[in-house]
């Protein structure tokens, strides 16, 4: 797949320039999985593999999601949004998304005025 | 519902500080409807309103969602990603969030390489 980046509109976060929001997916369930950033070599790296790669902001580097804990993002759809500036990754999950250990890292609700834990820790890998 | 601020992690796009990502999710099919930017002032309006607030970084200013299209996003749950980032708003979207009148913002999926339209147009409103 090729992807035609003339339609995105990459935007600077916390002055690193070329991102777009990353959002991944459940393919089964339809439960938000993450939102990070990724930049056009993150999308073409994402297409090629099949697996979705993201920018970090705080370690300044493209990562595939999975690379040190196997938890990859398998690519089933992807999808852009009206104004260019997000992609949504339609993936099947290997284990959890989030790195403490849950499914999603939408894993707390507001519940009153706090945050409270509603997510399941993932199985297996 | 009062939020717990401290737990978030605001970033600056395009030059503009205090922003976390704000995804809006269908609470009736799962659907990703739409991803932007809010503040902590959007946030505390979302909660005291019911409806989603976002922050456009073109206008520079906060907006109410449906505010001219009357196509409101009724807050029905609130969670936060582990990073603190992002929030994402389970709503009950009255007609379609997109300005380009589709039901999701997200209704061009990628098919070998161009976008294909599969988005539906939203019904009423």
């Amino acid at each position: 797949m090729v992807f035609p980046f003339e339609i995105l509109k990459f935007r600077q976060v916390d002055g690193i320039g070329g991102l777009v929001v990353a959002i991944a997916q459940d393919v089964e369930n339809g439960e938000v999985l993450m939102a990070a950033y990724t930049n056009a070599e993150g999308i073409k790296k994402s297409l090629e593999t099949g697996k979705v790669h993201y920018y970090s902001t705080s370690r300044k580097k493209l990562w595939l999601k999975g690379e040190t804990s196997g938890h990859f993002q398998k690519i089933k759809e992807v999808s852009v949004d009206c104004d260019g500036d997000a992609v949504l990754f339609k993936v099947e999950q290997t284990g959890g998304a989030c790195h403490e250990g849950y499914r999603t890292c939408f894993f707390r609700k507001l519940a009153g005025n706090k945050l409270e834990i509603v997510g399941k820790k993932a199985k297996g890998k």
